[in-house]
């Protein structure tokens, strides 16, 4: 028995009172099911579609024909620890280029000993390495602050946590490429620009050099144009905007560059009137997706209470879900492979008995750091910032089945 | 550093030389690209699709028009260990039906205790797990048996291999379906059926239920349609025939059915004109997908040689490249995670000269088991049966830059 398995199994087995419950919903005996079609299907084909029964979709929000704009992961519908890239989330600052792989440059210069431009075709041939990271927004479950630039609490799964998403990403370690240029010794900062129109620019520390990706590949096949085709800089467990989309220049330096995403935006406000800046790292979060806001169950019986959990430090160790408002926790089971700086599934049994229940997840990663309760949060940093926000979260799920925040 | 890319990091630190070598082809100084879009790009969308100039296809056989016919996976194109769902292998044996989930059924009768048929609600609302896992036709790369059912060794990649493919399978575990029905003392087989208008039906031994998954998500959303949806049998590591797409029924016995497909076809004939039958496990194999036959390199110098493995039995502990016939082995890096049943990334890096080169790859998974040369599988098998080839695979680099099946 293979141990991603034995996870479940174990579990399941823990749950037997509870699933028979859940069954009485089977109908009993009956014959073979009714015939199914007795006409020839559809051929084969090239590239292939989801079923018309399957919608499935990132939420837009009301002004989505802006360019400067984002979607949200449907999270609630989501399985596993992978996002389909057609639903990956979106976060644009103006709007998807459409580049032509063969026009497409990576400059590398500034404080290094050989400035080079590569086209697609030598970033291809050069060694590569694929990951299955989270990207996440700093943005992502902003709502959940309660102030400041943002409105109030959201009871759709997606727009309250779907600025995150999980994928396989595939290209040249951006150490391989360094070594290429060389380093000069003062340069300590990496500034990376987008091909967009905005000319997208944020500033990073050299010393992260060694983990990070610049990608060519999403989930099997090329990036798609929402996430920086041809070439996107993937900075594993670091705010989405550092993870520079269509991704065409890299310029080393001795200081960071200063510019609009990591001053006017990007910083986060504390109540003494400072601001952090260069807040890099996304701390160690989860969330339930089933059941979440939005959702309806059918009625009191037997569930499996299911969510995800990340952390920008590293591999998630525990979580736990209490479904009594914070009174009493469970751990749940954790479903293998458990990935660095990757999404993992989390799975508990539960029985619904039909009243009011405060559903809530709380991570440990692999450095011991709790994921904290959101007053513990407000009462650190205040309630002007936009952005970081990682407190346990809460689902309420209504006597008349439904769920909303809590 | 972490486990997988340290394996990168490694083997580039070794490939120094070479690497500088194939650099030549960067253009050296110069100033910043050219300035690229200025005008805003499109705003966000619902469901992602991917770039224009992207082609990466499914092959399709002369006669696609047939409804029972296969379509082949591009490893050629493949990057990391997942394949697109749009990418995935087809083997249809009356087309593709379109399943209403709302009215499809899955029924559990024979020799159980309460025979149940249960809804996509019903199953959806039950324990699940998600594995990645490859599906493999047991006639993938039967061109190779070079006789009996099928014509010449093709010098396409996809048509030479492409009948495999790696997913993420979300779904409810067999064993607890079946602890809900029960099992009576004397079920010793399981008869799984398809809902397509040829009913496929083959029969599995009770002792793989435990590892079987009832399946409904693929790579993070529900299965496409051409590979089951809304329901299908995963048997793990196992040829994918017996992982019943459209799945309606599953009926225990106490001895196989003995339908169509398991007597007509999916038998091995031998030298001796017996036939081996219920050959389910797909035994370990690789391939190198660059470069591979179709291609083109663009001239001498740096390369990086990766490819594929998998085995049916469990996890890749090994994969070795020869760029000389067969005389020379090395070691390849292998790509983490490593999971049992699903493909593992092999990278080696080379410097080709110009000349003649034959590049073969060689696996060993975790029960010792060593990929078999095309010789000792022929001298075993005889060249009758166009199932269960996975002998060593040998591409010829020739000297006008064209890759060929050798």
């Amino acid at each position: 028995m293979r141990k991603d398995f034995r996870i479940t199994r174990r579990r399941w087995l823990g749950a037997g009172a509870a699933l028979g419950a859940g069954l009485t919903a089977c109908k009993n005996s009956a014959p073979v099911p009714e015939a199914g079609p007795s006409q020839l299907g559809k051929p084969v084909s090239a590239y292939g579609e989801r079923s018309p029964f399957e919608t499935a979709a990132r939420m837009l929000p009301d002004s989505h024909y802006l360019t400067e704009s984002d979607s949200f992961t449907p999270l609630q519908d989501s399985s596993g620890i992978l996002t389909p890239s057609a639903l990956h989330y979106e976060r644009h600052h103006a709007g998807v280029p459409q580049i032509d792989p063969a026009r497409h440059r990576l400059l590398i210069h500034g404080m290094v000993d050989r400035p080079l431009m590569f086209t697609m075709d030598d970033i291809r041939r050069l060694p590569s390495v694929s990951r299955i990271l989270f990207v996440e927004c700093s943005g992502n479950s902003g709502f959940e602050w309660g102030g400041g630039l943002l409105p109030d609490i959201p009871h759709n799964t997606a727009q309250s946590h779907g600025l995150v998403s999980c994928s396989e990403w595939t290209g040249v370690p951006l150490a391989v490429l360094l070594a290429e240029t060389g380093l000069q010794k003062q340069a300590k900062w990496l500034m990376a620009e987008g091909a967009d129109a905005c000319k997208m620019q944020r500033s990073l520390p050299v010393e992260k050099a060694d983990d990070m990706l610049v990608a060519w590949g999403q989930n099997g096949e090329a990036l798609r144009p929402e996430q920086g085709y041809p070439l996107r800089l993937i900075v594993p467990g670091w705010e989405g905007n550092v993870n520079i989309k269509w991704l065409r220049r890299i310029m080393a330096a001795d200081q960071p560059y200063m510019g609009r995403e990591e001053t006017s935006k990007y910083t986060d406000l504390m109540p003494d009137g400072t601001a952090r800046m260069f807040t890099f790292v996304m701390e160690a979060k989860s969330l339930i997706t089933f059941p979440s806001g939005g959702q309806k169950l059918a009625g009191p019986g037997f569930y499996e209470i299911t969510g995800l959990a990340w952390s920008g430090r590293g591999i998630i160790e525990r979580v736990e879900v209490s479904t009594d408002g914070g009174r009493n926790w469970r751990d749940t089971g954790l479903q293998e492979p458990r990935l660095p700086m990757a999404f993992t599934r989390f799975r508990l049994p539960w029985t619904w008995d039909g009243g009011e229940s405060v559903l809530q997840s709380r991570c440990t990663d692999e450095t011991g750091y709790v994921q904290p309760s959101r007053e513990a949060l407000l009462a650190l940093r205040g309630r002007n910032s936009g952005y970081h926000f990682n407190g346990i979260k809460a689902w309420k799920v209504m006597a008349d089945r439904s769920v909303v925040s809590a």
